[in-house]
């Protein structure tokens, strides 16, 4: 009994959206204990749809579909599948009425082509879908094969997904046995530098413990099976215990944690703020700070100081200093950091500025030259300087920058204790 | 003769990453014209993965894996490829030499784990990695059948893909027949209403058309075969004129065109500047902005206005009207657009207040609810409220706001003409 994920859609063969859906579906699936050993995507093409369809369920009894239910001519999913299963579709009057409303409440034009959406396989019940136009199926053609089809629309997939899949996923008996896995994060280690140091742990049955890394983030996945969350963590609890001394402060948070929200727990827990001052990261400190639900407890705000009169009018950046030793320099960040901590009135504030490229760069100053900035409430303002290196594009430059100066101040907040 | 993914990784199964690694191959598949029908994921786990290799092996011919290259005992792709074919793994000297020499300009520890990946099956050519220790191969195991490895870190594949594994399809003759595609972008109309407008063109079959949708943005694929791109743009242009015309200013780009990138061209080309304030979005904006490189010509900053404070104090939004008609209003959008663009003498302005969610809204005032405002040279600010709904979530909410200012600051621009 395991489930199997087919992405139906050549805009993914094509490469114009990332499949955020299988992602979203491996973490539930991973949640639920479900056991997933494959994943296919394949295009709009009925044929290629029904091999598909013949090889995954010779190894999988759950098939989760996802895209191919939207109202144009290349939405054939539903239709292939009842094809493959030689099983006629019927309209649904009350999945009609249930479209025609839709739009009526946007005040939206109901096109003809909407209406093909309530063609569904005879046998198969209705997937409600809250918030668009197309309802999903969940149908058992054959004895020991189950289906479930959803739209492409991320939004729509998880509330469908949670408000009528895991109740019926649950009902059938799916979920049983749990597998429970805690996500252990790393942030200013390598990958193989923390295997090496865990490595006696990677032998390890129940639970498992095994690597990945990613955009500088190293996590280590402590996984159990037990009959119960409580008995998992009983097994989980000591290895995580173990990891985290091994780390120390490499180690920043666990599952859903971030360095943003990491950081805002630590500031919220000393009621204090934080402002920024970004230069070649434009705001993305900001917004992966805002990220987090309530970040207005200890987020003031910040200063987006991309033209240099940004700099000297609403930092107080000298204007020499930016002349003669120019903007991605040390004073530089140094006087950013000073400045947005005055003009915002904020406890902490973290500044970066540097080179993201293509462009820009020289052999003094390379592309990926960034210096960050971090102003506590009562020291000298400190200066970390990093070299991400030329061969790196602009959104990892942008991003490891981000994340570095988050992991500074998060180090310097664990510094400092409760 | 056709191309497939498969993707080697627990994490990717579980969820944890993203499989970015498959949508770039698949953009570079379509530009390079190879057919490319299936994408797999499978975990770490050498059954498994040869159970697909024997799927794949009986509908493609050139099979691209990804991922499990690493220096950690889970890391078996290179390893089990080799075990299907039947072939030994022999050390190679100069990959080996290779990750020492990386080590060592790295000034980090060589650890007894990264000798592994010298490994490489009998008889496979290595396909060198600059960036990483982990090298793939490029290996024909059996008449007809061509393997390539990457590791799974995307920019040390991307640099490996262009580098090596291009030139070499291109000498083994692939790549030959251009399909050659532009995709047009619309934001503004919803997918069904575009798809109506344009349905006669859904029958063309060379170009096709094919619509996608996604985040607020609709996208319509034009795609034609011919002998090379001259030719094909030949049958894509008359096609994606007539779409233009018929979409009006919803369309707003081709290809990589961003609503931020289409934004900077057209200040650039007026030669004006823009500056943001923002709240609810907390520097998303400016991050979207200062994603294109060079946009430091036009894109001035901003200031992120998070807490009230700020808004008074940096942007000149008056105190009684935050305590008696609140910031999320219409005249605090007003405020902070005229403050920001006074503060950074910029041309242009986008402010954006609102409420992300998931906390935070009332019957009054939903989860959802955001004003946008939009200060031109020489006009009043303009005001634009958007209800995206409580149904939605933060990021969503977040990501169309952004968006949103940026076309409405784009159908501005348009209208003002050259």
């Amino acid at each position: 009994m395991s489930a199997e994920i087919i992405c139906v859609g050549t805009e993914l063969l094509l490469g114009d959206i990332l499949n955020s859906n299988a992602r979203y579906l491996g973490q539930e699936f991973a949640k639920l204990g479900i056991p997933h050993y494959y994943q296919s995507v394949v295009g709009d093409n009925p044929e290629r749809i029904k091999s598909v369809i013949e090889v995954a369920i010779a190894r999988s009894s759950l098939l989760i579909f996802t895209g191919g239910l939207g109202p144009t001519p290349d939405d054939l999913t539903v239709e292939t599948i009842a094809a493959f299963f030689e099983t006629p579709l019927e309209e649904r009057p009350e999945v009609l009425q249930d479209i025609t409303d839709k739009f009526a409440r946007r005040r939206r034009q109901m096109t003809d082509n909407n209406r093909k959406q309530a063609l569904l396989p005879v046998g198969a019940a209705v997937l409600p879908n809250p918030t668009g136009t197309a309802p999903g199926i969940i149908w058992q053609p054959r004895e020991g094969v189950t289906i479930l089809t959803f739209p492409g629309v991320p939004s729509e997939m998880y509330r469908m997904w949670e408000e009528t899949a895991i109740p019926y996923l649950k009902s059938q008996g799916w979920g049983k046995e749990i597998i429970y896995s805690r996500l252990l994060r790393f942030w200013g280690i390598g990958e193989s530098a923390l295997a090496t140091k865990v490595t006696h742990l990677f032998d390890s049955v129940n639970p498992t413990v095994a690597p990945y890394a990613g955009n500088g983030e190293v996590r280590l996945r402590v996984s159990a099976k037990a009959a119960s969350e409580s008995e998992a963590n009983l097994l989980i609890d000591p290895i995580a215990r173990e990891i985290c001394t091994i780390a120390g402060d490499d180690y920043f948070g666990a599952d859903r944690d971030t360095l943003a929200s990491v950081v805002g727990q630590l500031l919220r827990d000393r009621h204090e703020t934080l402002a920024v001052a970004e230069s070649c990261t434009g705001g993305g400190l900001g917004a992966m700070l805002t990220a987090i639900p309530g970040s207005s407890e200890y987020f003031a705000g910040g200063i987006i100081s991309y033209a240099n009169r940004v700099k000297t009018e609403l930092l107080g950046v000298s204007r020499e200093l930016l002349s003669q030793v120019g903007a991605f320099s040390e004073p530089a960040a140094k006087q950013m950091a000073a400045g947005v901590k005055k003009q915002l009135a904020s406890d902490w504030s973290l500044s970066i500025t540097g080179i993201a490229g293509p462009d820009g760069g020289s052999s003094h100053k390379p592309v990926g030259l960034v210096y960050i900035g971090l102003a506590s409430p009562d020291r000298e303002v400190e200066i970390f300087e990093y070299r991400f290196g030329p061969e790196r594009d602009r959104d990892t430059i942008r991003h490891l920058s981000v994340c570095h100066a988050l992991d500074r101040l998060r180090r310097q907040l664990i510094a400092r204790g409760d």
